[in-house]
């Protein structure tokens, strides 16, 4: 169960708006971002938040689970803000390198103008 | 964006195995917890893994996302072992009792022997 959880806070994103909105598009490169770093995806479910009027739109909470873990985001556009997050465990394999990757491809499409950002090494110590 | 990201690793679970090899009860142990601790859950996915013979359960993998942001967690029932995040923002108030609220519940099903464990503050610092 040891493994490597990357957090992120995304702000003043700077990307296409759409990104932060539109939950079908959010699983969709979900989805393509955990493919092409070669996890493998076991379930989605993303959830469209409703805006303070009819003409704003909400943002975005979903999670792709995953052999490995899973990742998650959650969306402010009212903020330009989105948090993420990419748990892999290691015990099939070391996935760091693919963690990594998913999280550089999640973070180009909002395009942060500052990023607070950590990584956690779980669960390496065993009973 | 801010708010509170609670994480823990559980060893040498002694609950019921059940708990580590059960998707649709954990589901439902999930949803109820967030339920109790007065969280909104808005979807949930869920995922029973293969056990290595077909005598052997597998492990399972699942998430309740909330409007406040989700549950996750992953049980290696041949490790006896579980991670579990519970991640909550304070967009709409202070969720940070009703996040360790789930925590608890959730650990009081699986009673692990030992645990690895982390509080980190997510977002406190505004553009």
């Amino acid at each position: 169960m040891n493994g490597l959880h990357l957090s992120a806070e995304l702000h003043a994103c700077a990307g296409d708006p759409v990104w932060l909105t539109d939950a079908t598009r959010l699983r969709e490169a979900g989805l393509r971002a955990v493919v092409e770093a070669g996890l493998q995806p076991v379930g989605a479910v993303f959830h469209q938040f409703s805006g303070q009027t009819p003409d704003e739109p909400g943002g975005v909470t979903g999670v792709v689970l995953l052999a490995e873990s899973h990742l998650a985001l959650h969306t402010w556009p009212e903020l330009g803000a989105v948090t993420l997050d990419v748990y892999v465990c290691n015990r099939s394999g070391d996935h760091s390198d693919q963690a990594r990757q998913v999280m550089a491809a999640m973070q180009a499409l909002f395009r942060p103008e500052r990023v607070e950002q950590r990584e956690v090494i779980r669960g390496a110590v065993t009973a």
